[in-house]
């Protein structure tokens, strides 16, 4: 039997409905029905069910958006940090295996292709590397599981949520058996306030940048097919592979959905920090590679994201 | 066998030598022997050598003080919360009591008796407060083990020090056989830079306030008699009964000292927090009725302080 946590959030519903498709015996539970954050309420249940796999999709977001972490401090550190850390022990002492959604928002920039090799670039919007990404995207490649995270405590300034999932992944790493699933911007064909594309319909202005994202049903069937099929253990960038600019998502947005209204992107990083967001945001294209090499299929985000464009469901 | 961890640093010094002084069998832990922070290291060394008990003085203070602990996060909450709750962890698992160091810095004021009962006060500068105390000083009282922590990530606002080390006490309660032991401005007759009185002698200007404060030997003494005489696991305020001002310890310092040097107070907060420090400080006192209750004895703090004067052996 798999045990789901966090069945109810945006991923962990995902999760839920890729298994009832998969036939796959699963249970949920949720923190109403036991405070599983509290070791002495989790251990002591893990041990009488025995899950064969489990499913960290519980974590701490903040709503609307990671600005709510900024003060939710507590909630944030323990939903992206000491439950992951409970959740591994609990497993380690247990011989459970598991898998932790994790966030590739602990990343910022990509690596530009330089005279004197890969160079870490922390500022996407800078013009040279934005002519790069138009004619010249293969010199531009993401950050793979070997690099060491640079929007985190560790290496500041970063938004309080990646430190707390960036330190989240230091704690549980090597701790027993368990997958760090590393999504980034989830989207798919389903209208929903934390789906990317229903986000940028609706905001009143757009941030330009790059990005690598994760098409929501990908994402699940990525991670279950990389239990099911016994992938080794560790951390994978769960993402579609490649990069998109904002401009281009509005430009599919508009060719396929043909919304009414304008779009207008934010002047500079000064004005959206000023009006648009508190805490600094991640953009970062990530590398794939070791994924793939799995024997894992993932959709180019191009294809992703038309896909989910072709077929979208709006909401009420 | 005691474990002691953290035996380097101020707290952890004065356990070692209070162990050694009463010949009890113990032995300590370094980093550098052991990354003991790993669960994937702790577990196995506590399981093969099983201590009886396991004295956790290990945490991060931040140097010169606190301030640093605000840019320094992920050490500050691997010392003070992820350690903390993987040691809980392990010690549940393997039935071993032990004793946390935790801080009396996670509350701000007082209690004051008003018409209505027991009304806290966060800001004890308040020319009222200051009055009471010193012509009532039975109508301040401290916070007893029942109360929430008022100087924490759950209330805001908090320096980044208090609000991991009371989430430390939120993941290691209940969980297993512990102590939680809260320190407040450790203080001794040997002159140290971590020595609250060294301190005073030290500063440029000082911070006038009121506190409860903990004599560093008679601290441990009371953290190592409570286990060896079997005093209920539990959170206890581990400070010398009573509260001072600064003041009233700077009138001590001249009285017994004598020092040639001049003392100048903040003007105010708004001075202090402009010039001298970063971080918000915690003032508080701290009520020990829990701790006396359980036979524990601990000198007054003014008694305390006046014998570390009389004793006073200054630094090089």
């Amino acid at each position: 039997m798999i045990l789901l946590l966090g069945a109810s959030g945006y991923i962990g519903h995902a999760f839920k409905e890729a298994l009832q498709v998969r036939g796959e015996e699963f249970r949920t539970l949720s923190r109403s029905q036991l405070d599983y954050t509290r070791f002495e309420a989790l251990y002591p249940f893990l041990k009488d069910h025995r899950p064969s796999f489990i499913v960290n999709a519980a974590g701490y977001t903040g709503k609307p958006n990671v600005d709510a972490c900024e003060t939710a401090k507590a909630d944030t550190l323990l939903g992206n940090t000491l439950f992951p850390q409970a959740l591994a022990h609990a497993c380690a002492m247990l011989d459970i295996p598991w898998g932790h959604v994790s966030s590739g928002c602990i990343f910022v920039g990509c690596q530009v292709a330089t005279e004197n090799g890969w160079v870490t670039e922390k500022d996407m919007t800078r013009p040279e590397v934005r002519a790069l990404a138009k004619t010249s995207p293969a010199k531009l490649r993401g950050f793979d599981e070997t690099m060491t995270p640079n929007f985190s405590f560790r290496d500041p300034p970063c938004s309080f949520y990646s430190g707390t999932k960036a330190l989240g992944e230091e704690v549980i790493r090597d701790v027993g058996n368990n997958y760090i699933w590393r999504l980034r911007i989830p989207f798919d064909e389903i209208d929903n306030q934390r789906n990317y594309l229903s986000k940028i319909l609706r905001y009143a202005k757009t941030y330009d940048n790059l990005n690598s994202l994760s098409h929501r049903g990908d994402f699940v069937t990525a991670c279950l097919d990389m239990w099911l099929d016994r992938v080794p253990f560790g951390t994978y960038n769960v993402t579609n592979p490649g990069f998109v600019s904002t401009g281009e998502v509005l430009a599919m947005i508009k060719a396929i959905l043909k919304p009414s209204r304008d779009f207008v992107f934010w002047k500079d990083d000064a004005e959206f920090y000023r009006q648009g967001a508190v805490a600094l945001r991640s953009n970062c294209i990530m590398d794939t590679t070791k994924l793939l090499a799995a024997g894992i299929r993932m959709r180019p985000v191009h294809a992703a994201i038309e896909s989910a464009l072709s077929n979208w469901q709006p909401g009420a």
